[in-house]
């Protein structure tokens, strides 16, 4: 059983993952960032020892869990002798197998969810993506996950890596439309306000109704009218207007495929 | 005051605000649809006649609500004589003005959200925008826009255009990149379901934080060792990889033009 974990990062995703483990009456051993304010930040909120030396980085635990950007897993652990550890990564796009060359007990905690440091999610709610170099670790990842949420799967890394290129699409290429959106209100003096009513709507839609059923405007009957009319708007910006046709086909050929 | 108000279309939105006007004590006293079908099933919803010929359109009414599709308005309107009527469309990018030569008396009622016939939306959150010919049908309007919702605002047709606009890009091609990353999962044999989460929490988070403090993944800072490897499993998909390059350039620019 994990009762006792070490976190290496001290990100947004090392924050909310942190407090989730602690309300779920795990021990924190130790935090480990590479920077000591990140490390000191992150060690008060979830009241544990904190450090920036990897030579101090707490190998006692049952569970020594990386939470660092992809680029900075190698660089980090690089440093540590974690062959007697149970090891696990938290990326979307990082195989398992890069912690093969650490330890022989390694896994993947990946929650499939958009974090920032001052706003708490409801892990209760995240789907938890879990692969295991062994079925006793897995068995061990699966009662650690079940403690937070009710969502559990377990994925392969050719899996998840598709998983987080359907994120990108779904989380941060949505919100650049959700900011797209704003800065063409801003620029005309109109209140962000105006558009949450319809951003919460489309989003709560696809709850129920599949996204090709739930598609409405312009562009899947392509009314050429309008859409003359919306790139009139946008002389100006070149850039939105490439964004504009791009998305506006890219509707139109998914709906005229399927319904031809 | 406008009680009694007779509807000209018969889809999406005219259902919609139909149910939400029958809810505030309006009067619907016919529905006109071009298609007999379509008048007869949103009549039955608002327990009203309804006709598919006008020269049969109730032009006793305190206002004629045209809910057409933009190309439509002035097919149907030509066809009346509405002279002494005051008329309203619920158009977004159609100009107050198109109404002018049908009726001296005319104004503008756009309920920005996107609806279907089959999912009840709550209108006391629904913007309405509005825009008339005169300061005393701009009264009537506000009164009776306030019987359904709280969020009224005063908008000239040039705004209104810029807003449609902006729904475009946070309710269409929002709701198409749901649609893409059900796509990638669906095709890997993977859940909708697994996205779920992430889309409610990414819509939740505009309302509390500004989209551009919102932003996050592997655009932003530009990961090239993420976005080659997303690009990869796109091969088989050119056009989905040119939507994912210039998102991810857009989301870079953005945020490297502010932060520089």
């Amino acid at each position: 059983m994990i009762q006792r974990v070490t976190f290496i990062g001290a990100g947004n995703l090392a924050t909310q993952l942190g407090k989730a483990l602690m309300k779920a009456g795990i021990d924190i051993v130790q935090v480990y960032s590479r920077t000591n304010r990140s490390a000191e930040a992150l060690g008060a909120i979830l009241h544990s020892p904190f450090t920036n030396k990897t030579e101090e980085i707490d190998l006692s635990s049952d569970l020594v869990l990386v939470a660092l950007k992809d680029d900075a897993i190698g660089q980090v652990l690089d440093q540590v002798d974690l062959r007697e550890c149970l090891i696990v990564h938290t990326a979307g796009s990082v195989p398992a197998g890069l912690l093969a060359s650490y330890s022989k007990r390694y896994g993947v905690f990946y929650p499939l969810q958009t974090f920032s440091k001052i706003r708490d999610v409801d892990f209760s709610l995240v789907p938890l993506c879990l692969e295991a170099s062994s079925a006793e670790i897995l068995a061990d990842l699966k009662e650690l996950a079940a403690k937070m949420s009710a969502s559990i799967y377990e994925l392969s890394s050719d899996e998840r890596k598709i998983i987080h290129l359907a994120a990108v699409f779904a989380c941060n290429f949505v919100n650049h439309f959700y900011y797209l959106g704003e800065r063409l209100l801003a620029d005309n003096g109109l209140d962000f306000d105006l558009l949450k009513p319809l951003i919460k709507e489309t989003a709560a839609r696809v709850m129920a109704i599949k996204p090709y059923d739930a598609q409405t405007g312009p562009a899947k009957r392509y009314d050429e009218k309008i859409i003359e009319n919306h790139l009139s708007l946008m002389t100006g910006n070149p850039e939105l207007r490439e964004i504009y046709l791009h998305m506006t086909k890219s509707i139109f050929q998914a709906h005229k495929k399927i319904t031809e």
